[in-house]
């Protein structure tokens, strides 16, 4: 068998590999095939009766079309793109452009093609401030991106950006500038960009916005920047493939899911750490983080029950954090099932020059050697004392293998929702916070969330300071 | 009472503040605050006899002055500072900058005066290599850290970036370009500096290097780009004598272990989530997961026995994780303790234009107004449900602040320690990946390490892959 551009290794997960009853056994693994099995199933059949739009995304090559239509026709020679936009509108992206550009130097001209890209996510105002300094409107083409297009951070950002275009190029020059991606026919976005008039590009209905970094959403950037949008999307439909097997063990998703579940339902194990042995990963993990959290953190079931269930997902870099949270992995609480990330090929590789002394043992080692080695012997220590490991090995890692990823953790993801009963794709628990925050922002109609956090602040106690 | 510079509210973890049996109750705390205490003392008794040496930094003048002495001996008019270190070497150092300068933009001249600081702490060949190759020699100066000396991904890094300093500049060139930063007398790096001539600055010995951003670590850092390292010390001198009182309720990094310390023992909060409503606190946030994972995960307890402790650190940003893992804090398991910090000044704000539509309720909005009321918004939200906050405010986000909270969260580890009867100064779970990783680059010493891990994978079933 020729092996498979991403692959998943578990048997530090199992308790024959891992020679620890905190490893699963064949039998638990056996018992739960057929549910997981029809969890595949039934999640295939709202991905095929188009109620799940993620599924279909990476072999709809019109979109690609309309994504490049919609590039062409900016102003052409742009340096910057500005993207606004928040969670799951701009962590893939981030994703995306960290694994596949080289880095960005501090201080200097960007390395390679293509025009720097900011993704200032946050309502913060010290990065955007200093952003709309330096960035000259005239040079810089503006994405604003919102599934739901009522996003306040992004709304807020979207205004101050469009006044410091307009300032300068006036309304049409910054008319020009200005790409609305988000629902195709409703929301707050959508109205404004028909008012305005400016250029969409649709998040399909269907599509969650945590499920839309293979959408315009991380396809635009990805073209302005000048990668492989369609190899995203190749690799993302091979991965695809894999996803449909019904039978788990053949079904690299689905295998993430039932033993991610399965290591949080009966051994405990309820901090799903991902940590890739790549710098360049480490938005990927920041994006899955956002994935699970916010799809599996759930008050009820699908039945309406209370539940409060979800692991949490837990961001990590090795070997970086071999000198931060590797402690407390090996030595505290049982209650982790980490996920390794390896990379089969570096790109560019660095050899350590000849020396004796106390570091003559590096001699000629190179730095991806030395990483290598250090996921190996971190893996293998953890497994040593039955503390319990997934990894994923990437052959190579190029916008296939990107796109191959991000499908990865999306069906890992519709699976898991699947198994743990809940519903994956929406996210109540964040409507409260908002509306308190737009009571206090004196929004109409919020005026009662504006008293009820008042009278909360009024009634507490005032003792507790230091 | 004045305001402090740093302020604790810790209603929201308290049962009278919460109204729920979430929260704690004051005769819970009225039984720990002598054990409390006992703790402040005995770790105040160990810094006063010189074993502990984090304490005392902020008031030991004369190390800013040999560390402005090594840095006005270094070659004029470098541009880039690169900074090998990782762990302990580099995320103090990050989070100073990150909190204290202009964010850089890519493909941009920094912002404001000083070098580009350079932060590769991986052994990944991806940003070293690209590093490398951007970076002009002649202007740049190279920091070398570690407190033990024999941090390997460190003396990779050292022994290639020497090489590339002595090809472009000659053996003398080069050395003048090379400070180290290690243990005054012992380890590997102490010794290479010796014997290849190089600037030196001390960790002290009794400072472990989790503990040594108010060191050279961070400070000849911040000096390099003309910080106010003196008011970094001052500021963390302020925090320290408010460390120092006995009773537990007057002391803020005593109040923020009993408070830990408890919801994750009596409450199942184990969790604890560091979300700082601002951007630039970012690293400030993965220099505490550092500092507390690696100090409070711990297999054994003083007295030797098994106890696999030690809360998991979660690092957020707000308002940017409310559309990422906010929606888990909400709904899902309630096993988390939050820590919000808010600015109650932002240096730069920006305002929204005057709009119609759905939008109008932004006009006049300021982007820090926001974000405040975001922050209120999903505090109170979880408070609503009982779910437990404590809350730091920052009145103004200055070299004199960061020095108090990098203090401040020093202690409060100090303390916490005590309280779960560790040993908060070691980290020996890394010692079996390191030497795992040693044995598979054939380091003289290891081989039995090398075989360990070849058995293992040996023995390995194959047939768990996907």
């Amino acid at each position: 068998m020729a092996t498979h551009p991403i692959t998943l290794d578990y048997s530090l997960a199992m308790q024959s590999g891992l020679s620890s009853p905190a490893g699963l056994s064949d039998a638990e693994i056996e018992a739960q095939l057929e549910p997981t099995s029809a969890a595949v199933r039934a999640l295939l059949a709202r991905a095929d009766s188009g109620e799940l739009g993620f599924f279909a995304l990476p072999t709809q090559r019109d979109m690609l079309t309309e994504i490049q239509a919609v590039a062409s026709r900016l102003p052409a020679g742009f340096t910057d793109v500005l993207v606004l936009g928040i969670g799951g509108s701009s962590l893939g992206t981030r994703a995306v452009l960290e694994a596949l550009r080289p880095p960005a130097i501090a201080g200097r001209a960007l390395l390679g093609q293509g025009p720097a890209v900011h993704l200032p996510d946050n309502s913060d105002p010290w990065i955007f401030a200093h952003l709309l300094k330096t960035l000259e409107p005239s040079n810089t083409v503006v994405l604003v991106i919102s599934k739901s297009g009522g996003t306040v951070e992004t709304a807020a950002q979207m205004l101050i950006a469009q006044e410091w275009l307009q300032k300068a190029l006036g309304k049409d020059g910054a008319r020009a500038r200005i790409v609305a991606i988000t629902d195709p026919t409703s929301g707050t976005l959508r109205e404004l960009a028909t008012a305005e008039g400016w250029a969409t590009l649709p998040i399909p209905s269907n599509v969650g916005g945590r499920f839309c970094a293979l959408t315009a959403v991380g396809l635009l950037p990805a073209l302005l920047c000048g990668l492989d949008a369609q190899a995203m999307l190749s690799g993302a439909a091979a991965m695809a493939e894999r996803c449909r097997a019904t039978r788990a063990t053949d079904n690299p998703a689905a295998m993430i899911a039932l033993l991610s579940w399965l290591h949080d339902r009966e051994r405990g194990h309820s901090i799903h750490v991902m940590m890739p042995y790549a710098d360049r990963l480490k938005s990927f993990a920041a994006w899955y983080v956002q994935l699970w959290a916010e799809s599996l953190g759930k008050r009820v079931d699908r039945a309406g029950h209370t539940v409060e269930c979800g692991p949490t997902p837990l961001p990590a870099v090795g070997a970086t954090d071999q000198h931060a949270q590797v402690q407390l992995f090996m030595e505290g609480p049982r209650n982790k099932l980490v996920t390794f990330i390896g990379l089969a090929h570096h790109e560019l590789d660095l050899t350590v020059p000849k020396n004796e002394g106390a570091n003559a043992y590096l001699s000629g080692a190179s730095l991806a050697q030395l990483l290598e080695a250090e996921r190996l012997g971190t893996t293998e220590a953890l497994a040593a004392d039955g503390r319990p490991s997934l990894t994923l090995v990437v052959q190579k890692l190029d916008a296939s293998a990107v796109g191959g990823l991000l499908f990865l953790y999306e069906a890992a993801t519709a699976f898991s929702g699947e198994l743990y009963g809940i519903n994956a794709f929406d996210q109540p628990g964040v409507e409260l916070g908002k509306k308190l925050a737009f009571g206090l922002l004196g929004r109409a109609g919020y005026e009662a969330s504006g008293e009820q956090i008042r009278a909360a602040q009024r009634a507490r106690p005032g003792r507790y300071r230091s």
